[in-house]
């Protein structure tokens, strides 16, 4: 639905050849912001640098200088990822001081000729806690959590990425509430230098774009090792535009897991799912997860809790009177794990490795629903469930959600596939062999 | 000279194809470094740790993993670039602390697959006071300074790539001294975190290869934006590979410009220069320099000096006993000059940026001789002269040895290429243009 009509490299090429401005982009894209002002997808925004900026990189074209693969290219950015002279607000009044430093993802998007228009609204420190982001679809509805903003301005057409954080759900399922493509690469592909913490185990970087293409440009572009980061992978990094653009040696194998959680999913989106799956014919099997699955879930809370609730103990920040209940709560659950309690749990993420790494010799891709059905209402006061994301999160595994599905409102579901960890190309060649054949077939 | 016979990028595909490991290569590599153990470029190897980082870079290819650019390819670090696990002597007993973190650009290498071997020998502080290296193509001779290590590992074929420094000369001239490929890229491209820093507005990081195919291989890598660096520059970076590939639309055209200092150079130098000047025939300009230019090597000087006295003052440093008299008297120069020089210095400097930009619409390169002749003996105490590079040092051109003229003696001198700024993929292209031409001239 928002799949845009031009492929970013396609905008991209324009600027180079002229017929557009990376300064008539930038402005595009801040009035769809300022006239989409009931979605609340922005927490701040510099429109003056982001024009002098865009004009910058036309200057640079007129000089004959070296282009970027994002040359004028707008871009949000979660609001807890720091940009140096903006201000770092994590969705809390707690915050809120500007930045001093750029987050190495934002060093690596202005390498690119990126334009940073400014920050999306995050729950509160990227918990559970709404921001006040409306879904684009429907004012009513959530877009989802913790990348509220991120999703809602790729989906509002409000700017063609945005960059997100998922340590349980943040990524996929927002993207699934919204209709827009999501991608939660592997995990130490991105930096987390300058970007809050709240679980060192299991925060990830991911982004949000209206075209996989789109989403294969962006992820190159923010593969850049980091040692600062302890989850930077110190070698070659995966090339997702080769890969989106390269056709499988044969037709994928794909995997559907029955998971504990599996009943949760509305009727709409286990038709939409079956459908999809049916569409596969023969390139699809069914298995039984394995008994270590049904801990799962509560590994990751554990890990994660734990770690928000050290976190927060080192910010000065636990127990303070103006965190939200909700987040309150959390981390008092994630203190009262005890340490053998997490020892047991990373130990159980652990041994995932091993087993997707098997897993993946027989498959391409997994394939699940990105969310139980469509986003909640406003009026249920939280975001959504993040369970259909759990495992893949905790098992750093690449994930994209592919906006295909619809609800009983006629809102959008996500498509999730999985990919083998580090093969973030394949992925994405994978993917796009999929939404081909899927819509050839469709069409016939 | 020492032009290898395969590019990195041809040994790079070998390793793709299985015909050669990342471990074969860095054993290779060791195994030089031993035999020529006279030549002593290195001050710390850590062979166990490089044949381990190859043996992971073999692992990736079997696993079918992302492949980089330099992926098995062993790499030299002048020794005032810090390596996490590796001590930071920077040519002094005053350092060798055992670093904590990476540079900069020791994390760009590692995501493109590099195996670092360990620390090239610098000057004191990669200052005047000569390292302990000798020249590889006599031992009695000087291999410049103060990058003098990773010059003469390239040289002698120990490595195919190792990393320099330039705030004067130090790239350009031991490159000219030891007959290898050099390239001092446009300040601002080659991140300086992580790097001693002896003069934040003239330290300049660069690169040594056997090719200029190497060379630009090793730029691109190189080519991160890193804002903790205040000169990194925010936007994309030249595309030295396509550059470097790419034919010129029309033949350049060079300049020659006659220098307060040209009467410096040697007779061999002279006659060396005059006949490639007379084999580019009509497409070579001489002309006068400016005015302005009888101050240049002053104003860098001033700028230089004073930095570092306020550096070493920093570090408490100035004027410690352990300092050889060289850098002490150099250091005690740059206190003594008054801010009112040093502004004047740096306004010199900020009018050749206008210079410049006018002066590249009417050429493609500068030509000047790297150095004044041959490498000095080493018994003469000093590693020559940087006065050829210090006009392009001081201006933050892009520039390039090429090792293509010979001394007196039968020692390389090296013919310097110099561009503009930011124009590094241009460069490249003016120089292979260049050799093509002047060899395919001398074959007829």
């Amino acid at each position: 639905m928002s799949e845009s009509a031009q492929t970013i490299a396609e905008t991209v090429e324009a600027i180079a050849d002229g017929r557009l401005t990376a300064r008539q982009w930038t402005e595009h894209c801040l009035d769809q912001i300022e006239s989409h002002e009931a979605i609340g997808a922005w927490s701040f925004i510099d429109r003056e640098r982001a024009l002098e900026r865009a004009d910058a990189m036309d200057w640079l074209r007129k000089d004959g200088s070296a282009f970027g693969s994002l040359h004028g290219c707008p871009v949000g950015l979660k609001d807890i990822i720091e940009v140096k002279g903006m201000p770092h607000r994590c969705g809390s009044q707690l915050m809120g001081e500007v930045s001093e430093s750029n987050a190495a993802l934002v060093d690596a998007l202005e390498a690119a000729g990126a334009v940073i228009l400014g920050k999306t609204e995050t729950t509160e420190f990227a918990a559970m806690h709404p921001a006040r982001t409306k879904n684009p679809h429907s004012l009513e509805h959530s877009p989802g959590g913790s990348s509220a903003g991120s999703a809602a301005a790729v989906a509002a057409g409000e700017v063609p990425i945005a960059i997100g954080s998922q340590t349980n759900g943040s990524v996929i399922r927002p993207a699934s509430y919204c209709g827009v493509y999501g991608m939660k690469p592997s995990a130490g592909i991105i930096s987390r230098t300058g970007v809050f913490e709240q679980s060192p185990t299991l925060d990830q970087m991911g982004v949000f774009a209206a075209s996989l293409a789109d989403i294969a440009t962006v992820v190159d572009v923010l593969s850049i090792h980091d040692s600062r980061d302890p989850h930077s992978i110190a070698a070659p990094r995966p090339a997702c535009v080769d890969g989106f653009l390269s056709d499988p040696p044969i037709e994928p194998n794909f995997a559907i897991m029955t998971l504990p959680y599996s009943n949760l999913q509305s009727h709409a989106c286990t038709e939409g799912f079956r459908e999809v799956a049916e569409a596969l014919e023969g390139r699809v099997e069914v298995l039984e997860a394995p008994p270590v699955f049904d801990q799962l879930i509560e590994a990751q809370r554990t890990i994660h809790l734990k770690e928000a609730a050290a976190a927060f103990e080192t910010m000065g920040l636990y127990g303070n009177d103006q965190l939200s209940d909700t987040l309150k709560a959390m981390l008092a659950d994630g203190k009262a794990y005890s340490e053998d309690q997490y020892q047991e749990a990373l130990g159980i993420k652990q041994s995932l490795d091993e087993f997707f790494r098997n897993f993946f010799e027989d498959f391409d891709a997994i394939l699940s629903p990105s969310a139980a059905g469509e986003a909640p209402l406003l009026s249920e006061g939280h975001t959504g469930s993040p369970i259909f994301c759990t495992v893949w999160t905790l098992a750093g595994l690449p994930t994209l959600n592919l906006p295909i599905l619809q609800g009983e409102n006629g809102l959008p579901i996500g498509l999730q596939m999985i990919g083998r960890y580090k093969d973030d190309a394949r992925l994405l060649r994978t993917a796009n062999w999929f939404m081909t054949h899927l819509f050839e077939e469709g069409e016939d």
